[in-house]
């Protein structure tokens, strides 16, 4: 990434990093060979695939959707950045094969889409709130780096290089072009990932207006909406889109979430390439915001699905919890991007938990059946599905997973720091030239123990960043064996002296069963505890117990066991203990009485990881038990 | 009222009853010599009085609104029933000139509603889904009923009844005419006043078509939006009316909570008058839905602002909390009807519930100022206010205050049934003919101890039913002071003899403080428990202590001590005891955290009863507090 005065980290490039672990390795095999696949099928028989070829007629049915071409689009990314890590001349047939029909349907003046070439050719850019015209544009963007970026082809890049111009010459603050921006965010942070792709300022700036023309008076969703003889809507809340205020000035996460992380993501990468400390620190307001009083314990955000948007502070309702999964993904990638500032324990904390919680568990371990909404409780009728109308989640998890090693380390001037433990290899070049390889050996997320060695090509000082995660409470580390007494900056331990390869890191975090609790005036969770162990969340999962997962309680003092099971949902480590069954019978009727001691009768319990639930018999689930 | 195969009693005319108690007779008092006044001041300021001269002209300000008649209607209604509790020259005046006003209005063709009338003459009877013509017209009906009652002058009565007729000759199932029914249910209960007024079925008739029509399809309400050349609204929801299929296959309370309070008092009336058992049991269900998992302890119903709504069983935040003012006053209205069956004490429990706390609380002590929402915790923002654009809920309180005696007491062919204990009189005709006055002598709502002094005219038999409230667990009965041991029935201790007059019937009910807790379903309250004493609801007032209500918590063990104080919010028992504060500092930050024994530190508590709140300084309230 280009210099920044003020992000002193760089992710690691995905492809650098080869994951070899128990939890992701066979996630990402699972997404190339199974969810892939399915994917393209349902793109393929739903007509996604097809309509790019721009043969649609009125009257015919499907109708291209307006948000069709996002689909596609991240199905093509996430393939693309499968491939990169894995070559295979047929998957990257059918890769350029989509990327060339996409290209294929760009229209003279470089614009590109499908809903507004064949279905309502008169409506180009007349509804920015609603018609995702700008977000799918953003997604092909995307698509279009990370085919160039596997496969070296400029087919599609090259067309959305002039899609991108044409949209540029229509919106902007100069005589004579639309001052819009659009109801869904997505643009602003391909165009970041466009400008790091060929350097070129035009892309980056183009970003920047987008984000700074935001909320901005008078409305732009307004005036457009005048101009197509809508009446004022009072349904309106321009906070929906994050237009309420311009960006500078907003101070909480509100809206629909997914489209408040994505903007929040090109805010943090504006706020890096610009050097803009001012936005820097608008971000991590919002991220505060998000993360601090409107996170779910696994990760997701935006609690109804009344909008799939934020709600009020500690407002984390569990059963009705929208925790939509592509907006826990768009929490990694804010997450990803603060983290690269300064290297702030918090950052990879959020990401972390979201990773292994509430983002993964939108993909059945088979890879074919996917969450969009990821509940904490359910009564036993919330299940994954093939596929969706609305099939935003599905992609976003196939171009998560190959790209967890972007998440796994990063880079700066004569620093690597790692911040997910996953057993594999890297191979990292410092921005001063030096290439270290750091081999991780580790059971983790099921064992705190994790053994990394490091080599160089040559003797190199630098700092080895190790992240303390924030659920560790104790830990050992050694190098060499010897027990190391590092400077602790930000949740890392500081490992700084000349490499000279061949050390050998040893990291003990302490893993205990945590029963978790969460802010007072989350009411949805008060006098209950979740349990966590090291990253991983659980719940009770009707299928494991006799008698309704909701009536069970957690004695104070039962102590809680983890147990691998490598048969288990692709080897997991569940919980086992002592719990109590409540009897509600005396409330059969009345809603409220005089309180009176609780009727318990021992039980035993087992909790399994929160992501793969609903990979079994169906049933009840929940991650919030009560306490005795 | 007459007589229903299926209802056995009827409450006692109001104007029977003198209530000469601490708790209602000031309400009354404060009621008739201040909010009567203060609300007409403000019928008059903001126009709604003078809109009924018809002088409006287009382009003036303000502009009559679509339910400004029932905002007048409603208070004459209130005023005329006080009338006929208290006989003033002045304020018959007064009375009478708002009625002849009202009726001048009247058109040629019967119609009386001033917006449609001065406002949007063409567009009469084109949107009864929202433009709330039949529920003024309803609350029309009633005013003119209590005005005749009141003073039996015909002059709003005949107006009225002329209205009625016309409304009949548009709306029913006869070939010619609109099959439509209000989107605001209110006529409906309103037509069977005036058909027990006037012992004309055609009034009931019309009752019956507006509330069998209900729910039908083709919808009408999509019929007539259509007609308006509106499209199909992606945000009309016909549960959010009732309308979503036929009454008699209604299961749950939805919607918009005061239409639906309303609009179930209708069926229970249409029930009883019809011997209707099916409908009966169709009202019963959605007593239960409303009442066992969508009621707060304060008896406020519906519990979201967006909608004023019901939302799910259990769903039941306190500071988000709607629970408007005159939906507790309407589950009043339908409790009162229910309990006229049989006398089943559960309609009574919830009848008293909700005039002890979520109704009463709507008006601050001194009469002027008003909660519309009731929410059961507030940070400080949540103050009554002296009056409302949508004005509904200042003079709902108004017409329910004075009318408290019919909730007091029933009547049937041979028995009395005393459903809330007022210290006062009551001259109570049975069926049979037999005159019986009763006298309460007791500090009711503040202690249990209720002396009744049972006189007659000539020895007659009958039953006297005394209500065991649903909260008493232990009470002593005595006749002319012999113990007595009553068949109970329903929640009502039996008394049958033949009574010579002169007994003194004592009646002692165990009033301990109980610490309640709520189902453990809603998620709300788990962990907390609400105190409440007799029919009382406390809370916490942020003006009786020191520090933050959001951080006391209740010790397992802690005595809580009731002392009446006569001077404190016009005279009310309070609760001491001891507590203890949370210290919440580790809060500041993380969401999560393991789970920590809660740092205490003693404190004094000082409960007051829910419906006085916010009558001193402004400041924190909660009803639900942390078990420790």
């Amino acid at each position: 990434m280009p210099a920044s005065p003020i992000r002193r980290f760089s992710p690691a490039p995905f492809t650098q990093v080869a994951v070899e672990d128990g939890f992701w390795a066979p996630r990402i095999r699972t997404n190339r060979e199974r969810t892939i696949p399915h994917a393209y099928r349902q793109l393929e028989e739903t007509g996604r695939i097809g309509a790019f070829r721009l043969d649609w007629k009125p009257g015919r049915e499907p109708v291209p959707h307006i948000f069709w071409d996002s689909d596609v689009a991240k199905w093509l990314e996430g393939a693309s950045c499968d491939l990169a890590l894995h070559p295979d001349p047929e998957r990257e047939r059918l890769v350029s094969e989509v990327a060339s029909l996409i290209a294929s349907a760009q229209q003279p003046d470089g614009y590109l889409n499908v809903h507004f070439t064949v279905v309502e050719p008169d409506r180009r850019w007349t509804n920015l709130r609603d018609c995702h015209e700008l977000y799918c544009a953003g997604h092909l963007v995307e698509a279009a780096v990370a085919h160039h970026r596997a496969t070296g082809s400029r087919v599609l890049l090259d067309a959305l290089i002039r899609y991108v111009d044409y949209i540029a010459s229509v919106f902007g603050r100069e005589p004579g072009k639309k001052r819009g921006y659009p109801g869904h965010e997505e643009i602003e942070l391909a165009l970041v990932k466009l400008y790091r792709l060929t350097g070129e300022e035009r892309f980056l700036r183009l970003s920047q207006y987008f984000v700074d023309e935001r909320g901005q008076e008078p409305s732009y969703f307004a005036a457009e909406a005048a101009a197509r003889g809508e009446p004022p809507s009072r349904h309106f809340s321009p906070s929906y889109y994050q237009a309420h205020r311009p960006v500078r000035e907003q101070a909480e996460a509100v809206g629909h979430s997914v489209r408040a992380m994505y903007l929040y993501s090109a805010m943090a990468d504006l706020a890096a390439e610009l050097g803009d400390q001012g936005l820097r620190e608008v971000c991590e307001r919002l991220w505060e915001s998000a993360t601090q009083r409107r996170m779910y314990i696994t990760g997701g955000v935006g609690s109804t699905s009344e909008g799939e948007r934020f709600t009020d502070d500690y407002d984390l309702p569990n059963e009705t919890a929208y925790a939509e999964t592509c907006a826990a993904i768009g929490l990694i990638f804010f997450a990803q991007r603060m983290l690269q500032f300064d290297c702030d324990g918090r950052y990879a904390d959020a990401m972390e938990r979201a990773l292994y919680n509430g983002a993964i568990s939108g993909v059945s371990l088979d890879g074919e059946r996917f969450f969009y909404v990821n509940p904490l409780a359910s009564r036993g009728a919330h299940h994954r599905e093939d596929w969706f109308g609305c099939a935003c989640c599905p992609p976003n998890v196939i171009r998560l997973v190959p790209t967890i090693g972007a998440c796994a380390y990063s880079t700066a001037a004569d620093e690597v720091a790692v911040h997910l433990y996953l057993q594999g290899r890297a191979r990292l070049v410092l921005d001063n030239g030096a290439e270290v390889r750091v081999r991780q050996k580790t059971e983790y997320p099921w064992q705190g123990k994790v053994r990394l060695t490091v080599e160089v090509e040559r003797p190199a000082e630098f700092t080895l960043r190790l992240r303390l995660p924030g659920w560790c409470r104790q830990y050992e580390l050694a190098v060499d064996g010897a027990a190391a007494a590092p400077l602790v900056e930000r949740g890392y331990a500081c490992l700084r002296r000349t490499w000279h390869g061949g050390e050998v890191v040893e990291l003990d975090l302490a893993m205990p069963v945590e029963k978790m609790e969460a802010h007072p005036q989350v009411v949805s969770d008060f006098g209950r505890v979740a349990l966590q162990r090291g990253p991983i969340v659980y719940c009770l999962e009707g299928v494991d117990h006799a008698e309704s997962v909701r009536t069970i309680v957690l004695p104070k003092d039962g102590e809680l066991t983890p147990r691998f099971e490598p048969g288990l949902l692709g080897g997991v480590a569940v919980l086992e203990g002592e719990a109590a069954i409540r009897d509600i019978s005396q409330w059969e009727g009345p809603l409220y009485q005089p309180a009176a001691p609780a009727r318990l009768r021992p039980t035993r319990l087992r909790a399994i990881p929160y992501c793969v639930w609903d990979n079994r018999a169906p049933g009840e689930m929940t991650v919030w038990i009560p306490k005795a």
